[in-house]
């Protein structure tokens, strides 16, 4: 689905319309056919909120279908490319295609669980998570009644389609939908930014083993050129910065005893908001540092 | 060996002296029979320098006896209990047992290496170093010309000798040759000591893997009931230290974000001095920390 | 009065004992004289538990008399020379024989209000207060009800007999009447404490005015040689240090801009504790600083 | 004078070039005769590069004049109008027009001892500094020789005219003659920016007394709405920040002690550089706080 612009959706006749959205809530044209009549939307915050509101508005027995109708998470569809391309690039994004044997096991005995309990897929917008944070809602939602479940699974089909909205739809606005997650390095040993620190960007398992997501350098402002993470939402998740500060300090000539008493500084913290601003800083000297989270 | 005193030594014969020093400097009792005429020492650092004194005037053959008559480092001897005893526990307390076969293949190739270009064993004092940082002296070592190695084997002697000696007599003084590192944990969130965090204590090696040592929790004066380590030499190495920060603060009833921002906070650092004392405390919020290298 | 031990006071005959004790408190002999009967006391908590319980099973108008014969505050007794001794000392400690007119007539017009609402004099046990806080206090306990004021001046009266017993009585503990003040600098700049740095110790008025109370400087191991306050309690106000942390780094031999980035670094604080230990440390580089609340 | 644009300057006859630059450098028209010839000029550091360019290349006996036609700093003349608008309003900006007598006297000597020894008025670019500094910098200069104050005089009469230039001529392009200094209030204790919380600004005197300079209260993102200095030189001088944080902690329901840990906070710091950045940022919770050079 490529992109197109609120203006050519505002200005298209209704079968245009509906076919351009046809994907932003899955297997439920008539979702964007209610909203079609509202148009023209000023804002893409507009055409959202009249989706979701079309949502609502609609029969239990509609709302139900829209549940029912998501794919099971992680089930063995995934491999059987059965999944809108939009569900299959989301289920990819959370790590759910890199299921070794035993999590597969555990995702489809909940799946189950899940199923025969509420009668419906586990639904969750899986941008917003890592592998660990969706078995820690599974298990958490698996705890609620039924009713609970039906609208925690509407939420999260909200988010769903927000989030297809901003991939496929330009507009004026930007959605909430991104959180930023950024760092700084300080040196507070002689009072400037610190260029050219490497940095290492991993995700933390719960079991504590690491995936590097990326390597970036410090610049002359002593920050990343780019965030760690921009126009997505920041998967929550737990994550590990390290910084070579023990070469930074060695290559400007500072005398350190071998080895250096701080080489690489791991500073570990975990997202609970993806749509917020993390500013994850280092202030260091050879001897001592600092973090927080900053803004 | 057990252990003696200063007082029981000074009033010895000599053969008696001279047989309770023995393994002191290993295979070498003509040490022990030189110092024994400086008698009596009224310290242990007295008799630590009379011994040192006793090999840094013998001959020059005496001296190539000395340092040819020990064992090479992790080579089959190892496993073939040849040693001595108080060599047997050194050689185990740097992980030399615990090679896996590449680094037996490696330490054996350095040992030959080392051999054939020096003619004597790689001595070291193995109670001051990690695997890998003997690993580093190693290859370091290998650069120098005979004589300096010749000098720097016997300087490595007489280290090894001091902590055999304060292991195995007790005077009313003791040798400089521990270290200590502490802890210490301030919650500056409300402005006391944080008690009851639970810390795991790893050595990380060269490529990263850690093995943990030893686990401890703060009590009442945010600081582990002993030192992580005291009444020894720090081996040379990187350490790391995990503060299950965040288990402190939910249970303190803060109320905190699901996951909390910090969890467990990791603080890697290295020692290059086992000798010293290395403070290594925190100071945490739910949201910020800091450490350094105290006192 | 001199100082006189626990097994002394237990083995005196009764007269004995209540002269000793006749000025812990204050024109009420009958105090000491009920506690007589309790001997032998085992420590000075059990005496100061004595005298109080003598105080609290008392008759209304003993209280009443024990409160009433208490002098007030800071009126022109002060100047007469008509208090005990003990009252004298305590008086001038809190600066209350350094006030100016303006604050004279203050305490005098407070004296007054306090008298007429209460029909007694406003007693507090200064040595716990600086002027300001007194003032505060004085506030504070005119919005109370009578009955309250009778308790809380029972109360005060008690923290200032176990002062007194403190100065005055050595047994084998401590009343926990003492708080302490400490400081330490450690140099995060080369990782080890700040040795020679100055450190000039005020105690801070409500309106911000200043008043020198000690000058130090720190030892080898970055601590002053004596706490800051120790041995009393430490008064309620708001202190501030300033050590003198440019010239440290200057003698050190770093080369700084001029002037340097940070010469004197001020830390202000305020004591609500008296009995407490207030730690402030300073964590220095020539570009950054930290302090916390320590232990 | 009011502002003229570089267009302008570049399309005027030569003698209202001349005249619009009159008074960039001093009772010397012949300087914007000189550069005149080398028009147009397509940015202002070109114009100010001429203009400094015909001053080198200038015979000495019209350097000479040039710095002797400078009035003395902070004598009589201040007081009789006698120089330039623009004369004044930088002498002003020092604090020259604040001296007291003894100040008053101190400058008069040094402006005598000054002529005296080098037969020129002591010329320095008083919007760089206040006036410690401008002492600080009038001993120490009277310590050189007479061809180093020459150079010393025609380099600070080139800082006048930039600051001039910047503030009569518009261009495309800013000359390096502004420094900033701004602040940002981190609240560590709940992990975001510190909105609301007062600050005070100060110049700090060499004898330590204080001159506010302005008041602000930081906005949403914990920073002042404007920089608390821009657009101009950042006088060479100590500065205190006093952060109302006890306020602040209060107001946002921390339950603290009475009286908080911290009420206001100072931090106080030195500018060295006028046309850097300084970037004084402030980490607190009610239990500590760290401050730092940032950028």
């Amino acid at each position: 689905m490529s992109t197109i612009s609120l203006d050519e959706l505002n200005a298209a006749d209704e079968q245009g319309f509906v076919t351009a959205l046809s994907n932003i809530y899955e297997h439920a044209p008539w979702v964007a056919a209610t909203a079609a009549g509202k148009r023209p939307f000023p804002t893409l915050a507009a055409l959202a909120e009249a989706m979701q509101e079309a949502v609502k508005q609609a029969s239990g027995e509609r709302q139900h279908e829209l549940v029912a109708g998501h794919p099971d998470l992680a089930n063995k569809a995934v491999r059987l490319d059965t999944l809108t391309l939009d569900s299959q690039a989301e289920q990819t994004s959370a790590g759910l295609d890199r299921l070794n044997n035993e999590e597969f096991e555990r995702f489809h005995r909940l799946n189950k669980a899940y199923r025969e309990k509420f009668g419906i897929p586990f639904i969750i917008c899986v941008r917003r998570h890592a592998k660990d944070s969706i078995l820690r809602e599974f298990e958490r939602r698996l705890r609620n009644d039924g009713s609970a479940e039906q609208q925690t699974a509407l939420g999260e089909i909200s988010r769903i389609a927000a989030l297809r909205l901003d991939q496929h739809v330009r507009g004026p606005d930007r959605l909430k939908v991104h959180g930023r997650l950024s760092t700084h390095v300080l040196d507070t040993y002689q009072g400037h930014p610190a260029a050219g620190v490497a940095i290492e960007f991993f995700e933390i398992g719960a079991s504590g083993e690491s995936r590097l997501l990326s390597r970036a350098t410090t610049n002359g402002d002593g920050r990343t050129d780019r965030p760690l993470i921009a126009e997505q939402p920041i998967p929550i998740s737990q994550y590990e910065l390290r910084f070579s500060i023990g070469d930074y300090f060695v290559r400007g000539g500072t005398a350190l005893p071998d080895p250096p008493f701080l080489g690489i500084v791991p500073i570990r913290f975990a997202v609970a908001e993806p749509e917020a601003h993390y500013h994850v800083p280092l202030l260091a000297t050879p001897w001592s540092y600092a973090t927080y989270r900053g803004s």
